[in-house]
């Protein structure tokens, strides 16, 4: 039998036109844009109109630890989202924009999956409404003016061995990590090191996403630090003086897109950092305005909990001021396998002893909802060779625990499969109070702000600062910067910065390496092991099997 | 009394919704789809439906070589083609889109001027649909495919020191001409020289332009070389292949963009190739469409006819069996003095002598377009420091060499301006047999078609090949890429390819230093002289005056 592609599937649902959806959810003619038949861009005045109307009630959807397994996050948020509405719940999913590069490279794509999609899937996963080539744009337009400043006399006296900020492209592009530009003479430029990440692990895309407006993303922009005089003394983007054009270059982007589910479900996408080297969930103002429009609202963040969910929570929900009121932890008995040790050529085979090892995984997710005093249910996302023994123990495991679980079966039946979850999300959030508290306080020391989440987050024993990062903190402290949340950079692959300890890791510390001042943003990174922010290509690039058929439909796209 | 800018006067005037553009045009719903509420994007199927309707009359609008004084030959295409419609000739516009490098850096702006403007103009002359980002996506997509290809056992053999496809910009940064990429290890790939070109040099810009639809496209694409073995053996984006990938990030851009101008005649604004390195005219399939829904099309080619009427007409034209019917010649009083050697700071003060003596580059731009065998009119486009003493010189000039010639302010009046102008534009087309023929045959050698060109459209005694360029016609004469037409790539200043000598140069020599394929867009460049392909930007770039303001609307365009 043949297994429909996602695209197979998503070009089979009709879609409605995107003004039915803008209606449906109660925008007027001016407050939103046509981007072809099927996508739109919402005017931020639609926030100032309903500024005296309560949020919706916002349920973050995270997960265990990704695996190569696959665990359906994405697909779950998108699904869950559907089954609201198919129980009379105003629901407005929101989702970060994909990036070019992992589309490219391993993913082929990046919107749900089988009949839990959002849609035009081929437009949202290759230049969708141009967001994330305005944020490219803008992120190389500052390097020209920093490296034009120096060619023409250096005003600002930058120490070009001190500059922070890189060049970037939305692709995987192993090349250009490391580079050395402006050579070839004195009329081509200074020489200096340089190096490029991929747009999403931008300053300029945190910044995009944890804007409140228009003129906070200019302050924002205003601040950020490109780099150091020789004394160290810091150089922003207000020195130079190019505020008010990368505002320009980023105006019509930072309107939030709305496009649709395969189930019509209304969907705000707009916005995509990484989520291991910034902060890893779409932006405020989408958010904001899908509490807005719905009296539910279905978001996620990127990776597992310990990266998406703490940074949601520790960062953008307390800048935003948002009160989440219940989570959704997604949680595969293939990827707990893989946990407890099962080889991913074996999952297909029972196991309930990698099973029983591998959910402790599971288990310390849960304890870090608990303690921002949030409310969940777990979804275990059904496969096809799942057994029923296995999901008969995650079931009576959960129901042990006392906690809510709920088998969903998403990709296959779109909301349909969800259902269950949607009515246990929503008495959850009827019958729990949610008493949401960020993990630190920001008056604390950056260190121990970063062992907080080390310990309570991670499990950690403790973290082990180089002399490196001890020499930054300070430098951060007399810079006054002391007092802006982390943002954690670490692998995604384990509870520690080692990506081959799965499961639940015990006795062990977390390495920071390197802090980076994201001060437009408004955090500071902590870097801890390798973490890639350029990713390479595969020897086989999804690209590889990509085309566009005599129909001019996108073809390859997974 | 305060001039208003060009942003100022876009501001004020009322645009069409972009649905009643396209219908005024007879475009059916299902072939366009709305970009915001006045652009749209037109579906190639459109040509389909016309397929035996004949072309429109075909009017190129071309210059004298441009001088710092400016010429306004833009402002000239819009307010011809405003001035069209007044007249009751159904008219389309079909124009280039500005690169981003230039408004950030000195321009601040392309797109018409005053009361002859296309509109939205800050949306054209920012991200507009995002043609040029989706086009250097696919640029440095291949870039990407190159490098990794070579890291991951480079099956092809491509030669590192003799890969010959660059990344690109869309930006002015010459700290990028010349780069050093893949540093850091092993693990980071392999070092190599490389450097940045402006998006619009980059041969997917020329193809994307001459394309006649999307499988044309692809096959182009497939036929680029992306560099050599060491034995000088082509390695091709096909033996890459990934020329699937590639149309499928550029299927929506090939679309052309429907927008306005002023006084809302339609214009088609698509693709942007540089004049001096690429082809220099907006996309094919512009032109094409725009002569099946006007009886009239007004377009436009960069710099003067030296570059950019010489590749319209050698180069597309016959490509894309185009038949133009009629040639503008755009000249100013101002521009014909600094060519008879009048400095910049005095272009305000009456100097007959110099222009006298700087009309000798209208003359020989008027024997070009002559020797194409196509009528033309002269537009002298009128700036208010013109004296009628000056005036009067250049139209009584114009009547003893028997030519047209029409005074033209649609700079100030906007199509009222331009009347004078269409009605010699359609009299010339009515009365006037066009015969248009390129000046070389495709059969010629490499350097005779060079010589031709040299000889017959700069003036110049003859073409000094370098021991390089030699060297290079020989191998391109064995790889079988002799018989494609040459695009020459040349200084817009001078009909000589030394900038400095304005006017009209005599007894000089062209020297030809290197050659570059360009066989899938085909044609093979030919360089003279230094001609940038990364510009810098100034010491004051025109984006430090850029902003957004209070409304959310653009600053600094001007």
């Amino acid at each position: 039998m043949h297994v429909p592609t996602d695209i197979e599937i998503a070009s089979q649902v009709k879609k409605k036109p995107i003004k039915d959806i803008a209606a449906l959810i109660g925008l007027q003619e001016e407050e939103w844009e046509p981007y072809g038949k099927y996508k739109a861009k919402i005017n931020l005045s639609v926030l100032d109109r309903y500024k005296e109307q309560p949020d919706g009630n916002l349920i973050l959807v995270t997960s265990i630890n990704p695996t190569p397994a696959g665990e359906g996050k994405s697909t779950v948020t998108v699904g869950l989202g559907q089954a609201m509405n198919q129980l009379g719940h105003r629901t407005v999913v929101a989702l970060r924009e994909p990036s070019l590069g992992p589309t490219m490279g391993l993913k082929g794509g990046a919107s749900g999956g089988g009949y839990a999609q959002v849609v035009p899937m081929e437009d949202i996963n290759l230049h969708f409404t141009g967001d994330i080539h305005a944020i490219t744009a803008a992120n190389n337009a500052l390097a020209a003016f920093i490296d034009n400043h120096i060619y023409q006399g250096n005003e600002c006296h930058i120490d070009v061995r001190r500059i922070v900020w890189k060049r970037v492209m939305d692709l995987n592009d192993r090349a250009l990590r490391n580079v050395v530009v402006g050579l070839g003479g004195i009329k081509q430029g200074v020489p200096r090191e340089d190096g490029f990440n991929i747009t999403v692990a931008s300053e300029i895309m945190a910044i995009f996403c944890l804007a409140s407006d228009l003129a906070d993303m200019r302050r924002r922009l205003s601040r950020i630090v490109v780099g150091y005089q020789t004394d160290e003394t810091p150089v922003t983007v207000a020195d130079l003086g190019v505020e008010g054009a990368l505002t320009l270059l980023l105006k019509e982007a930072i309107m939030p897109n709305l496009v649709q589910t395969l189930e019509n479900t209304p969907a705000i996408i707009h916005g995509g950092p990484f989520a291991n080297i910034a902060h890893g969930c779409n932006s405020l103002l989408a958010t904001k305005m899908a509490s807005k429009l719905g009296d539910y609202v279905v978001t996620e963040a990127g990776f597992g909990a310990d990266l998406g969910a703490e940074k949601f929570l520790n960062i953008k929900a307390r800048m935003g001021e948002l009160d989440p009121k219940a989570v959704v932890i997604v949680a595969t008995v293939r990827a707990l396998k893989m946990h407890g040790g099962a080889e991913k050529a074996n999952l297909k085979e029972e196991n309930l002893v990698a099973l029983r090892e591998g959910i402790k995984n599971l288990k310390k997710h849960m304890e870090t909802i608990e303690a921002f005093g949030l409310p969940f249910v777990i979804a275990l996302n059904r496969f096809v060779h799942d057994t029923d023994e296995e999901i008969n123990f995650v079931q009576s495991w959960c129901k042990e625990q006392g906690v809510e679980v709920s088998l969903t079966e998403v990709w296959e039946k779109g909301g349909n499969g969800g259902l269950d979850l949607a009515e246990k999300a929503v008495q959850t959030i009827q019958n729990k109070q949610a008493k949401f508290m960020p993990l630190y306080e920001l008056e604390e020391t950056i260190e121990n702000k970063i062992n907080r989440i080390a310990q309570q987050v991670y499990g950690a024993n403790g973290v082990h600062f180089t002399p490196q990062a001890k020499e930054q903190i300070k430098q951060m402290e007399a810079n006054g910067w002391a007092n802006l949340p982390i943002c954690m950079a670490k692998t995604q692959y384990s509870l520690s910065d080692d990506p081959k300890r799965l499961g639940r890791p015990e006795t062990f510390d977390i390495t920071v390496r390197e802090l980076r001042p994201s001060i437009g943003a408004g955090f500071l990174v902590a870097l801890t092991g390798d973490v890639l922010t350029m990713p390479g290509l595969p020897k086989e690039p999804a690209a590889l099997k990509m085309d566009v058929n005599e129909n001019g439909d996108a073809v390859g796209l997974f």
